[in-house]
């Protein structure tokens, strides 16, 4: 069985080849020890301490109300179970994606106009839905006034004058270490076959026939690896929905939201989307870029449909679902900061 | 200097036992090892597991949006930094107290409406402006369709029906462990002179003669411990301010919150609040129920003026803060739990 999946993935991976850059071995494989680690931001202790405690700091957010863990809950998927679209007062029409191997992703945003995490950081800080920083000014003004960061930021990046763009990038080697390998499937792929149950084996199986794999390939089911023919910053963009006129499109109304359009004008990307990360997909509902779908069954229903024109019957359905439960990884164990203090003083607007 | 002012606490001891049934060596002591645990809600290693899982958990907000520590920020002050009212789309009128040592405390809340730590987690959990569960009931749908909560309640709470009042016990009991001791001021009172600096002892003498030990003694400097003539759910209360028409009241408006008449609705008890505890009082900034004060020093100027009519010198207030800051205990590490997951389903309203 594994045999045979390996020489049909070989066949996909060079269909593949033809219509993108991408070398046959990156179609599928478990999850590297490291992901790419950006010259300009080499991981060292010091930094990746530092924005663990910046991850969890509410002093980010202008209002001090809200950390990154707040939508990114590393207590659970990562992510934020649909509740960023809920956040009262905010206007996030988006689902927070998992930051759980986050690193391994080429782009980031539900429209990839992020290039790297630290791109994807800056956005956030200064985004007024998200934390909300007047300007980097301002972020620099608050966390300089706070000794243990000032302190912090002066020994992690020596000979520097403080910065947003250090705020940025300790964050990012942080999320760099946020990895969750030895799932299941990663233990098949290693050679371990009842690492996945009959089910998960025939759901692998549907997961190439249907399909489903021309897109959700890589080391994160996601795309192409980056690697010397599809470097970090490059996106992997699909149409979602690819049919429309399904009895989904009201039920869910995906197509409220355009898309990649929104950041590249360009009438073409209009319901283009970065092809989503499936690993850990079982702890990261509800589903799709607004959050509309609270049950991976029915997301895999809506996939066949939507994009195939194909109704999977309940079995498929299944055997589907059972794959991608196989993808949840190690999550490692994460210690809760203690945020560096400003004694008798609160720094709240 | 240290027996001296064991004299001075003695005195000052004997004469609150005059107004109040307070033992004296209730005065001034370090903190205790262990809080007083009510019979009916003994200490178990498994039940403090679930309540710190809880605690860190956002399904229980109605709209899965905030847990426990949004407010109550483990990672700080175990506060909120006077976020919490400033939560969008939330009516909280009062800043969150902290949970460090909060087991100390004889009633919760700034009005001391909870007479437990339970009552407290039942009252928060059905708050509309709090976690919002529209009734018992709804919060136990929730949680029991989560198998690792159904699966450790009964195990926690072995032949009992799962109920709202096993979530708050287990709450209240890792709420219980949240202790903060060794101060500097722990190490002063226990022979160990040069743990304050001589700032911090004039300030404690300050503190003293001013008056602010009247009401701000016992292990939380809230008052009498628990004991034979003062029970855990008996709550200890003072008005404040005590005089009004000074520069402060427009400034930080105090009274539009008319305090516990809200709950008694008795008319002596206009203004009339649970005295604040004062342990790790430097991270839990900003100050007084509506956090309207963001620095310490001025909190103490206003205490001296608005309860005593008296003006602080400078060196007074800075002396009284450097004893303050002396209270701030040893925190310990807390882990962030994995939350028992829904595979591939969001719970989401």
């Amino acid at each position: 069985m594994l045999a045979v999946f390996w020489i049909r993935s070989w066949v996909m991976g060079a269909l593949l080849m033809l219509a993108m850059p991408v070398s046959a071995f990156e179609v599928l494989q478990p999850l590297p020890d490291q992901p790419i680690i950006p010259a300009d931001n080499p991981q060292t202790e010091a930094k990746v301490r530092l924005g663990w405690q910046l991850f969890f700091d509410p002093r980010l957010s202008r209002d001090i109300s809200v950390s990154c863990n707040s939508c990114h809950n590393l207590a659970a998927g990562g992510d934020d179970d649909g509740g960023a679209t809920r956040q009262p007062g905010r206007f996030i029409q988006r689902s927070a994606p998992t930051l759980w191997n986050a690193a391994y992703m080429s782009v980031q945003f539900w429209d990839g106009r992020a290039k790297s995490l630290e791109e994807a950081f800056m956005d956030h800080l200064l985004d007024p839905q998200i934390l909300a920083m007047p300007s980097p000014e301002a972020l620099m003004q608050r966390l300089m006034a706070i000794p243990g960061y000032r302190r912090q930021l002066a020994e992690v990046f020596p000979g520097e004058s403080a910065s947003a763009q250090m705020v940025a990038k300790a964050l990012a080697a942080f999320i760099r270490t946020l990895k969750t390998p030895n799932s299941a499937f990663d233990r098949y792929i290693r050679g371990q076959e009842d690492a996945l149950s009959p089910a998960a084996r025939r759901g692998l199986d549907l997961f190439n026939e249907k399909g489903c794999l021309a897109c959700h390939f890589g080391v994160n089911f996601a795309g192409p690896a980056p690697g010397p023919s599809f470097k970090m910053g490059d996106g992997f963009y699909e149409l979602f929905p690819n049919y429309l006129g399904t009895e989904y499109d009201d039920r869910y109304r995906f197509t409220d939201d355009v898309g990649r359009v929104r950041i590249t004008r360009r009438n073409d990307h209009t319901f283009m989307w970065r092809v989503a990360p499936l690993r850990n997909i079982a702890l990261t509902a509800p589903y799709f870029h607004n959050g509309s779908v609270k049950d991976l069954a029915e997301a895999v229903r809506i996939m066949g449909k939507v994009q195939f024109r194909h109704d999977l019957t309940e079995q498929e359905v299944q055997d589907l679902v059972a794959f991608l439960l196989s993808l949840t990884g190690e999550i490692p164990e994460i210690r809760l900061p203690r945020l560096p203090e400003t004694p008798g003083v609160s720094l709240a607007p």
